[in-house]
């Protein structure tokens, strides 16, 4: 299906521009200029707000989250009766300002030159325009905002004001508590207003967690009062503008939350000390702190592309987004499919975390991939409880979460995939795959595979002569079949945490500590033979002579739908159709055959992958964001250029251009992980899932060069990609590589042609 | 699995008793001595309540009813949002006894000679007990209750009261809306308290239908005051009671409501007259009316059985139950699983009323059969609504309703379930089969088969080749398969009826105004087409060699549950399992296969039933009340006479003996049908789908007679069976008739031999 793109900001390779208000555009200008710091995130709100406009303003935590109000009624077992999800928090930027008597308000007032930008390269994020004031004099406002990659606590707000004539100015800032969620009540609770340190103490409603928010502002002038209400604070200054002279104020906004000071005395004495930092530190020396942070990661990570701007600034700012949502802050976080950057999704963080978005984190930043498997390991308790609820052992990790409790009331979904179970098995496998961290595996992997492999051992089931072992009852990938028997990706990627958990056993069989891993893991001999004898008899439907997987048992069997034939005013499905019949046809919401034979490429010959490309291709709509990149990914590698080009097109400008028509709602970040991957592994060409790493460039004619770059074990490696040479370029010691069909022991720098398109 | 059964009543041939009174049973006496006219219902509850004591004190009206509070909160399309249920209405029977400062509950008080009867010949139900007062006083007080059958709108009860000394009596009789819903707040307002009519009005919260109820009581003295308060009002009599001379109460109860009065003004005009009527008519005549409208359905249906008075009792307490619920006062009404004797199931009427129902009604009393058929007639707008919801044409009848809009907001049932729309059809075969009424069917049956089909054929998809036509996505009787595809129930009950109504065309092709009928009904050259290709391609599911059916496909290979191995303290397995576990194996909940095998009895030969019934009776676990007896009836065809006899175990006294441990939510009215069914067509042998009828007696060891009727097109049939002989009387003219093997024509009397166990 053909997609519309909504094209307005500026192509720059290392910022986004809105040069001129679009006021039609104005939520997803607050998506698009979200700043993220994985504590917490802040929309691209108009600071003084503006009327008669929808907007979502909002400023979220990492991990502040609520219960739902709303308890489900039902009277059946292991179905989750009370969602939870990420909270709007504290509005930390809210000002208002009023010269000679006239409001700032874009919605009313006259006003030119405005302009608004994004870096990349700092996270900064600036709006400037001029105020054609109604008595003829003309005010330059330039508000920034920054929040610290270093001292994640700290967010900064700038205000700059100047005017051509003589000018009296009222500015207050406010911290309050008055976020909606959704457009309705918020979560947030006033705990305590203390107006003499200028600290709002909040609270959720049914978690009773703690936020405390305090304010300094430093500027030309003191407030000249603070006055309180129920929701917060507010400073009210007055000055008068000199002609042409600028005034800047600057504010100070320290964040503690109760994940982090669990009691009040010490987050008191803590934030006090922070934001006196901050203070001092001043906003300059904060911008050159997140400029380093941001270039340390680019080193190691930036994609170039010559011959397209637009896709260099689209993934670009994927990389952008990535980083700033997740660099390994804290193992308690994740990512949430629309980062923290808007409600959608509740926050949650989906199986997208293992099998989308850690390739980019394992090959950038690995402490941040390495801290994302410890988030599971550190929700193991609330796995296990979930796995309970399913009438099974082990842990069983939720479909969709904040805290590791499941946060998915729709039963068809919590009670029936097990995706984001054999992903943290597969995240294991490909964290080990590149750094042969056995000892991370013996602390943590073997544990969390033993659990996760306790509960598919038990909520497998054999057929009814007991030779073949599968799973039942379930919804893959592809959640447009439901209730399916022996769906190809739960079956096989199930059998690959069995065998990789054998695998991960053998090797430290002859350790010293082998007796106690197993002691203290339970894993027993019977817990051993049953994984072998499961991972044997597992029920594989695939036809040596048509190369296909059939995607679940009867597949073949179903009705055909022509997904080109469905109008275009039917999407999403979802609201279109009555709900059961996007169930009942080969209609694929996004890769489920083609999603393992991505994951485990090495293991699958080229005519399997282009068999079950061309067979689930076409019946596939990619009603998921994360589908077209996969496909492309697949279209590079089968020799289909011109696909992988057509299903790129979308990827990496996915949310610049607002393909899918929701950015509004917030940025898409793990389809910007997807994107990423689109490059790197699609026209990269390079896998890291066989016993050798891989790379086999192809370029797309649009594009002169690209380069991308990739730490494996220490060792960073460049690829650039023009359309005669490709150019490896490796710093550390030798490492062995695939390029093309030839394995070679990369010294420092090798050369080969480029495979023609 | 062996069922835990609570006896503790009388067995007597017409009536059921409680001797003393059983406090642990108290909920369960209070539905079993539920009293019904159709109209209403009132359980049994203590006129003067109980204190401590659980009780669910209750009256209804039938087709009253609201929406729920509760609104679901789906963005899916198909899916209800707002179920809507029977609601507890007005208190008519509510007194206070006070006698010389005691008052009276039976939690509190000494008594003595407790006796509680319900006769089947009259529906009278009387509690009588003697209260020894603290004061050494004895006072005998029996309280009875009447609906009457032939003015329906119209209730009495009567208070005898008689001390063996002078005592002090303080009488109070309450009409009012306190009545609560599951023990929660109900849907009741008051809109008025018309003291000085003795009337209440009451209003129902979202449907705004209307209540009018009147009270009038003859008694020894007048009452000294009535007073009101918000929820209606109370009159007040205070008397001597002389030494052993007694005194009677009587109170006339009229409850009117906005679905026969649509305005306020004709409703009060008639509750006068109505209730003077009543008052004037007084008990005894009514009495002796319900005596007669019961003697009357007796004579034509009554089941005799000599040698086993339980079993006796438990028939003739389903057919009294059954003759008391529905009969034919209004179209509109249906039968819900429970009748009007509990909340549980929300009054809803189920595919039950034509599957299981309806064979009671069309030998028994063939008006009742036809309005029961016409309800579906009379909700054919909201089911062509409901078909729209699913994206389809012609007419969905919900899973579960009142007013014929779905009331189930469990999209799994509601979305994916036929049968009771092919139940609707198969209604009209059998009320055709028995009375050959072609006006019946052009005046109604072909409106609704065309409605009923056109939705069948757009749900209905082919499978890849186009060779295939059947249903996807749905679950069929046996609610433990779900979203299975080419369920045989659905796909062979879609096929009848796509026959059924080809074969009622060709029957009118010849009529003047089969022209006509065409054209009103909008049946197209096309639509036949379709009918008889559709019909043609129907996927069929069945093995010449084993002579199976397969359930759905893919049912062989789904993994085998024992069943035997299931815990008893596992059940019921909702409570125990988690949800999507009972979706996971070949366990089955209810007749299926075996369910269109005995619908569709004459079509299929005894291998074919031998081999399904072998197959599939030792997978179920008939966690439905409906389901032991098809069983049962099947075991007799196929001569497994003590299967029979085990299964029927269950059937008759399902609610006296309570082997559901839930007859306190209400009886199991559709379960009584199914035991009607179990004598008549399980040891009796009656079939009345094939081209004649038949019957094929056998008698169970433990009795040594039993004798039932049929009225067949106005022939009444009474067949009496012993270990020697059946016996065979009609009287009307002669009827073809098939008994065992033999094929007669029945003219007044036939004996033969019976057939051995």
């Amino acid at each position: 299906m053909e997609k519309k793109s909504f094209k307005y900001l500026e192509v720059h390779p290392d910022k986004i521009v809105e040069r001129g208000y679009h006021p039609d555009r104005h939520q997803v200008s607050e998506s698009l200029f979200s700043l993220q710091n994985e504590y917490s995130g802040v929309r691209g709100y108009f600071d003084e707000g503006i009327s008669n406009t929808e907007s979502l303003r909002a400023m979220y935590l990492n991990g502040i989250y609520d219960y739902s109000r709303e308890i489900l009624n039902t009277g059946y077992r292991g179905i989750a009766k009370r969602t939870h999800f990420m909270i709007n928090t504290v509005d930390i930027f809210k000002i208002s300002i009023v010269v000679d008597s006239e409001k700032l308000d874009l919605n009313h007032i006259k006003f030119k030159d405005f302009i608004r930008e994004l870096s990349f390269l700092t996270g900064l994020y600036t709006r400037a325009f001029t105020w054609e004031l109604n008595n003829g004099k003309n005010i330059k406002i330039k508000i920034s905002r920054l929040l610290s990659m270093s001292s994640v606590q700290n967010a900064i707000q700038m205000i700059e004001l100047q005017s051509d004539q003589i000018a009296k100015v009222e500015l207050s800032m406010t911290i309050d508590n008055n976020l909606k969620q959704w457009g309705e009540q918020g979560y947030l609770q006033t705990e305590n207003v203390d107006i003499d340190n200028g600290i709002l103490v909040s609270k959720t409603t049914f978690t009773n967690q703690k936020i405390w928010t305090k304010m300094s502002v430093t500027g030309p002038v003191k407030a000249n009062s603070r006055q309180a209400n129920a929701a917060g604070f507010t400073d009210y200054y007055d000055l008068t503008l000199d002609a042409g002279q600028p005034v800047t104020f600057t504010r100070f906004v320290t964040t503690l939350t109760s994940r982090e000071y669990k009691s009040s005395i010490d987050a008191y004495q803590h934030i006090e000390e922070i934001n006196n930092f901050a203070v001092n530190y001043g906003f300059t020396n904060f911008l050159a702190q997140n400029h380093k942070f941001y270039d340390d990661l680019l080193k190691q990570s930036d994609i170039e592309i010559e011959g397209n701007d637009e896709d260099l600034q689209g993934i670009r700012y994927c990389s952008f987004m990535l980083n700033s949502t997740y660099h390994g802050y804290n193992q308690m976080n994740n990512l949430g499919a629309k980062g923290l950057t808007g409600e959608a999704y509740s926050g949650h963080a989906f199986w997208d975390s293992e099998t989308y978005c850690l390739p980019f984190f394992l090959f950038n930043n690995l402490k941040a991939a390495k801290d994302l498997i410890l988030y599971r390991y550190h929700t193991l308790g609330a796995a296990k409880a979930r796995a309970r609820d399913l009438d099974c052992r082990g842990a069983c990790f939720p479909i969709a979460t904040l805290n590791g409790e499941e946060g998915c009331t729709l039963w068809q979904h919590a009670s029936l995939q097990f995706q984001p179970s054999t992903g943290v098995s597969y995240a294991l496998f490909h964290y080990f795959n590149i750094t042969n961290d056995l000892k991370f595996i013996k602390e943590y992997g073997l544990e969390l595979l033993k659990e996760i492999n306790q509960f598919l051992l038990d909520r497998g089931q054999f057929n009814q002569d007991q030779t073949k072992f599968g799973y039942y009852g379930v919804m893959g990938p592809d959640e447009f079949k439901m209730m399916v028997n022996h769906n190809m990706y739960t079956n096989i990627m199930a059998k690959f945490s069995f065998d990789f958990m054998l695998e991960m056993l053998e090797k430290i069989k002859t350790d010293e500590d082998n007796e106690i891993i197993r002691k203290k893991l339970a894993i027993s001999d019977q817990f051993i033979a049953d994984l072998k004898d499961r991972s044997e008899k597992m029920h594989i439907l695939f036809d040596d002579k048509t190369k296909l997987f059939e995607q679940n048992e009867g597949f073949y069997n179903l009705p055909h739908i022509d997904i080109r034939r469905i109008p275009r005013e039917e999407f999403p499905l979802y609201s279109h159709w009555t709900y059961d019949r996007i169930y009942r046809g080969d209609m694929i919401k996004q890769p489920d055959v083609l999603m393992f034979l991505f994951l485990l490429n090495s293991r699958f010959s080229h005519d399997v992958k282009q068999a079950n490309y061309e067979f689930y291709e076409p019946k596939t709509i990619h009603e998921s964001s994360l589908s077209p990149s996969i496909h492309s990914i697949f279209a590079s590698e089968l020799g289909k250029h011109q696909e992988a080009i057509n299903f790129f097109g979308y990827a990496s400008r996915l949310d610049l251009d607002d393909y899918n028509n929701n950015t509004k709602e917030g940025i898409h970040l793990t389809s910007m992980a997807a994107a990423w991957m689109n490059i790197v592994y699609g026209f990269g060409g390079f896998r890291s899932d066989g016993k050798i790493f891989s790379i086999a460039p192809t370029i797309p004619h649009r594009w002169k060069s690209y380069t991308f770059k990739l730490t494996i074990n220490e060792r960073l490696i460049s690829v650039k990609i023009d359309h005669q040479n490709v150019a490896v370029s490796l710093s550390g010691s030798g490492l062995k590589l695939r390029i093309y069909d030839k394995e070679i022991l990369l010294e420092d720098y090798y050369e080969c042609r480029t495979r023609k398109n």
